[in-house]
């Protein structure tokens, strides 16, 4: 199994503090060992790091964790192999463009019996389950809305449906950006955070590490973190439910639908 | 303008002592300082790294200088930007999936009266007319060929085809490479070097700096380097032919169709 890490925001905003936590169960606190990525839409534009060296001894990712970059939608991910083996082309996120948007997509599961049937010029690179399910989401949306990108309303029901569709053949934890919204489908483990004034001090439960946010924010900055296991230890972080999308912009989650 | 760099090889590389030249470029010895790229195959995957900074002043240009990334096909670009604004959307190498697998293209010039219609899946996300001429080729590629990979033979007489026709537009040096071949259109300025036994010292042009490749090769090792502008004063650089295409396979280029 892997791990997965999500950011959507109203405003750029680094996620060194989260990224140092997380990388941490790249190897060390935890066994996701065999390669990680991250994603930041940068505007329009998609900065993709990925590795197949774990997250604690990646240079790259000594980078990530030095270097603040600023971003509202970020996915990333450390990997424990269970289908595809070790290689940079199986390291999620996975990227795809569509609608002229750049798509970023990471799982977390394992697919049993999942084949689909992929026609369009969407198609796997490496060998894993989540690089065909990513693939068949994509070729799914296309089919559905054609050469023009839906409105919010009819993406969020045509994911809610795909992903409850994929994740019939197993588990299916995974996050997808379009770099406007951060889209998260829980099938069995997923936990949300939204971190806005009045801001305190947050405390990493994998490393002896605390920020004041506080000293680090403007009153209007809303940050929403999703990931697969609670990342601090003096926050509430909410589970989701089982088989359910929520669908994150401007740093908090749409209501409902 | 821009500049291009490209190697292919027979083993996998790396291009610490070709990319530190060619990094001073952007910002230091010429002026190329809009942003910068690099792309480097590694198996079937592809590590890109992007940056709307100047090279020269990158933190990411700093560690792909310091960390000895080995791969068989590069592409790297530094950019000058004639048209689409400074944006990470518009940072050249571009990369999409075709024929599973991924294709990487950088272009440097300037094309006017372009606009392809582009009716598939291939979009440009950014404004530049690069990415527009690399979304024209791939689509051209995807309606010519379909759902399977042609020959080498008849993709090089496509993708020749394809760059007289873009180049009829203006100017259209460019480099893309699925992992497995580089290929290069000269239209204005493109040289090129093949380093092989009995390797020798090469010395840069934009810094002081020389390496001894017969201390850090193997008598097998083949390198081709492809550049806008000769890197090093002491070796042999070729310069293509006006509207040639040469297609670049094991660190050699393929004789002349």
């Amino acid at each position: 199994m892997c791990q997965l890490l999500g950011m959507n925001c109203n405003v750029p905003t680094d996620i060194v503090f989260s990224f140092t936590g997380f990388a941490t169960r790249g190897g060390q606190t935890d066994e996701h060992k065999d390669g990680w990525g991250i994603a930041f839409f940068e505007g329009a534009g998609v900065r993709l790091f990925v590795d197949h060296e774990s997250a604690i001894a990646s240079p790259v990712a000594e980078l990530i964790k030095r270097y603040p970059i600023k971003s509202k939608n970020v996915i990333a991910h450390i990997r424990k192999a269970t289908q595809g083996h070790v290689a940079l082309e199986n390291c999620h996120p996975f990227i795809r463009e569509l609608w002229g948007r750049y798509w970023v997509f990471a799982h977390n599961g394992d697919l049993k019996n999942f084949s689909p049937n992929l026609t369009g010029t969407f198609r796997p690179v490496g060998t894993t389950d989540s690089e065909q399910a990513f693939c068949y989401l994509l070729q799914s949306l296309h089919e559905r809305f054609g050469d023009s990108l839906p409105t919010m309303s009819a993406l969020r029901t045509a994911i809610d449906e795909l992903t409850k569709d994929i994740a019939s053949h197993g588990v299916f934890n995974m996050m997808l950006s379009d770099g406007s919204a951060l889209f998260a489908h829980c099938s069995t483990r997923l936990h949300y955070l939204v971190r806005q004034y009045p801001f305190t001090q947050a405390r990493l439960s994998d490393q002896d590490l605390s920020v004041d946010f506080s000293k680090v924010t403007t009153p209007n900055d809303r940050v929403a973190l999703i990931v697969t296991e609670p990342l601090t230890t003096n926050e509430s972080w909410q589970a989701f439910e089982a088989n359910e999308l929520k669908v994150f912009v401007d740093g908090a989650p749409l209501p409902s639908a």
